[in-house]
């Protein structure tokens, strides 16, 4: 491979990589809609916020749907990172409601 | 709401993200695949490894893609993540590759 096929053979990966963080992002943002609207439900029939068993089941879904190449470390890594970032964005949501 | 809908609604979300979830890795691990094969080149040219120049186009990328509801924020924490354990990942494999 040439220094010049190298490069623009990268600029490709990186392109791929791109648009796969899109989509990637667009999942994340649907997935935290979805998460809002299991938050409205509880809030209003004053159902428990946190269910250490659905977390399991998170985990469990993943785990068992993972095809690598990430270990199932990484994604166990991976979806605590998601399901905290939902779960501050949940906190935020309730501080600021409580403000107005 | 009746509780008997309140619960069968949160059944429904679940499922969803579920769904959402086994998307959001499926694109991660295909992350990861491309990501080995800039590994390689990477390797076989003796391109420097790590540019943190690419790391704030990823950044950029995904920030400026960004609709909500996640803030910019947890989008840049969340991709810290998901980069951190593509490097890991990365080192993995030559740890593997250097006993073998």
């Amino acid at each position: 491979m040439t220094q010049e096929e190298a490069l623009r053979l990268l600029d490709q990966h990186r392109d791929a990589i791109d648009q796969i963080d899109l989509a990637i992002l667009e999942r994340l943002n649907a997935r935290a809609a979805v998460v809002e609207k299991i938050g409205a439900i509880k809030k209003e029939m004053q159902f428990p916020i946190y269910e250490p068993k659905r977390e399991d089941a998170v985990f469990r879904n993943v785990i068992g749907g993972n095809g690598g190449p990430l270990s199932e470390a990484a994604v166990r890594r991976l979806f605590e990172r998601i399901i905290d970032e939902m779960r501050t964005l949940q906190r935020e949501r309730m501080e600021k409601e409580n403000q107005s």
